[in-house]
């Protein structure tokens, strides 16, 4: 077990006060990350309908999947085994009514809270239309009340165990940048230079190794620096371009990204300016993240800053992270920007990404954060700074 | 473009006949897969609300997707400029009522069709039920059709622009299973073994490079051996245990997925035992798999031959397979398994998995078939026995 116990009874309680405030007795979590979160299930198998069940009293949360994946949530879920349990395999992926929901919509009936008010996600990429509309028709007599993200805002602050998590994920994130600012150089293949940042990114270091990240590594160069989400190509690197990595160390589930930028010869005088007034308002923005300010405040020193060389960023600068699953290593809650109200507290983390996106061109820096007991840290430790290769 | 353009007005007919069908006048469709299908659009951002519209009358898909993926889908979508737009980034990630969709409701209003029947997809995990409700509450005169799995069928069977790509994904699964072969040695750490797979995936060949896979290597050895969807650990290799590896090449999105057993040590009987059945069981299905036959009748022949040794295999042993996204490379229409009675035809593609997972120990083999004029072949090309590391 990667957690202790006191460790799930924390989470168990925080989550529980949180269904109590949304007055609901029943909570279905099929969000993978929330899951791992409330029972320590650690598995590829959010392709397919499957939940953590917790009922308001104390009791330990019930998984529910598919009977291939008993094996796996029996090794890595903390719960007893009784409360691990399988679907029929004739519910799964079928074009007629059947459905896995209706199974565990049958054993929340069993445990006499068919008449109760349930929680359900309306945002989860896990927990489809098609899997609401078969739980609550099949709970006729329940009531059911939107809890999306109720989980995640639970998550927002990290227990010690949990940065300690990061920290060694930081170790493994300064070891892909290492990689990174070595293998690119022109003429190598983008998906070469992709290869070692991958093999850097799973082995991990001396003491622990990598896990697999909930994004795959971002390499934007040349042409493609202009883009935000691509994937690397055939394409060989060449003289005088920019290449952009965005990649995170994963430790455990827990991430940790980063993203720098690197020029092959020597830069153009629009990219070390640009470099020059986004390390500027990172600077300024990381003296700013102190606890009790709101999110939306410490955007608006970057804002002032970008400002005054006449440049707007539409995007949010950061989100709040931690452990993460494909698609998205994001926590969906606290977010710097305007509008978001969010008071910083000690041991929030964010993914402070500064990234200039132009018609043509791009650069981007970003460190993963902590937030102090009196400011904010970044966890890796990579220069800042533009990297040039002449 | 990896597809020209007659390649694209093919399947857009294909799925305008299938929305005719259905008798819908728009298709409002979520899954990355399909969107890849339908524009060429290829990038990571299928953590948002983002769709490609298209309209039953003759005309260009339409791409909409957030502000930052607008230069991406301009690189990679076939369209013109102006069928590629971003919502406002206001809409994005709020926890009030504002929603992308709300402006992809407008866009439909917009081009006349705002009072037409409107084909959504109501179980596709990138089109989340909070998608679904602020597309529908903004489009109150239309009315809405399931149209789960339209575009996924018409992917069944590939052109012979995708087997091509499906052939030199088989090339980099080969050497992804020679590095699995190679790298895995008593004392070795998990973690340092899905490196070299990792990065023999991305690397490809010499001739073209590796693309993202859409679930990662899945390497189940000793204890974990009887699971399927676990992730490496730090735990060392040792002697007499046994080590499954499933993984894919991929080319451009497209997959062949392999499985594959390697034993340390001499291997125990059972094992040999298991080794040689599922092997008479492989060479059966490949042979009972031709064109004509329904899918549940090739799965007949696997349970006959099992069934003479006295075993049994609850869940489905082959699922179709070509393009993939995170996290799922399987198309979720055609399996070979009781009921299903697709009909086979030329240039379908199955991965054809036959995992056979006891309580504590487990073996796989599995292929990419391809479905030719007389029966079936495996695209990649790797010894099928369980491999002996004495």
């Amino acid at each position: 077990m990667i957690f202790d116990a006191a460790e799930y009874r924390a989470r168990l309680a925080k989550t529980r006060a949180g269904m109590a405030r949304e007055g609901v007795d029943v909570l279905v979590e099929s969000d993978p990350a929330n899951m791992f979160y409330l029972t320590g299930y650690d598995g590829w198998s959010f392709y397919i309908p499957q939940a953590v069940i917790l009922l308001l009293e104390d009791s330990e949360p019930l998984w529910i999947g598919r009977g291939l994946d008993l094996n796996g949530a029996r090794r890595t879920a903390f719960m007893g085994h009784e409360n691990i349990m399988a679907y029929p395999e004739d519910l799964f992926e079928r074009p007629d009514d059947r459905h896995p929901m209706q199974f565990v919509a049958r054993e929340i009936e069993r445990r006499g809270r068919g008449r109760t008010r349930i929680g359900l996600a309306r945002d989860c990429q896990f927990f489809t239309a098609r899997s609401r509309d078969a739980l609550t028709a099949s709970l006729p007599n329940a009531r059911f009340v939107d809890c999306d993200l109720l989980v995640n805002r639970v998550r927002l602050v990290k227990s010690p165990a949990e940065i300690a998590l990061m920290a060694d994920a930081s170790r493994i994130t300064e070891r892909i940048m290492a990689a990174f600012f070595e293998v690119v150089r022109p003429g190598v293949r983008e998906c070469d230079a992709a290869a070692e940042i991958h093999k850097a990114q799973t082995m991990g270091t001396a003491e622990f190794g990598g896990d697999y990240p909930a994004s795959i590594p971002f390499l934007a160069a040349g042409p493609n620096s202009a883009t935000t989400h691509l994937t690397w190509s055939d394409r060989r690197f060449t003289d005088n371009e920019v290449a952009c990595l965005q990649a995170s160390g994963v430790r455990h589930r827990y991430h940790s990204p980063m993203a720098r930028t690197l020029h092959l010869g020597r830069p153009p005088k629009r990219l070390v300016e640009m470099n020059d007034i986004v390390l500027e308002g990172m600077e300024a923005t990381l003296a700013a993240a102190t606890p009790g300010r709101a999110c939306e405040d410490v955007e608006a020193v970057w804002r002032g800053v970008i400002a005054r060389y006449g440049l707007t960023k539409e995007s949010r600068i950061a989100y709040s992270v931690g452990i993460g699953y494909p698609p998205d290593w994001g926590e969906r809650t606290a977010s710097f920007r305007p509008g978001d109200k969010t008071v910083l507290e000690p041991n929030m983390t964010f993914h402070l990404f500064l990234g200039m996106w132009m018609e043509d061109w791009g650069f981007a820096v970003s460190e993963t954060i902590r937030i102090t007991g009196t400011g904010a840290e970044a966890m890796a430790s990579v220069p800042r700074g533009l990297r040039v290769k002449d």
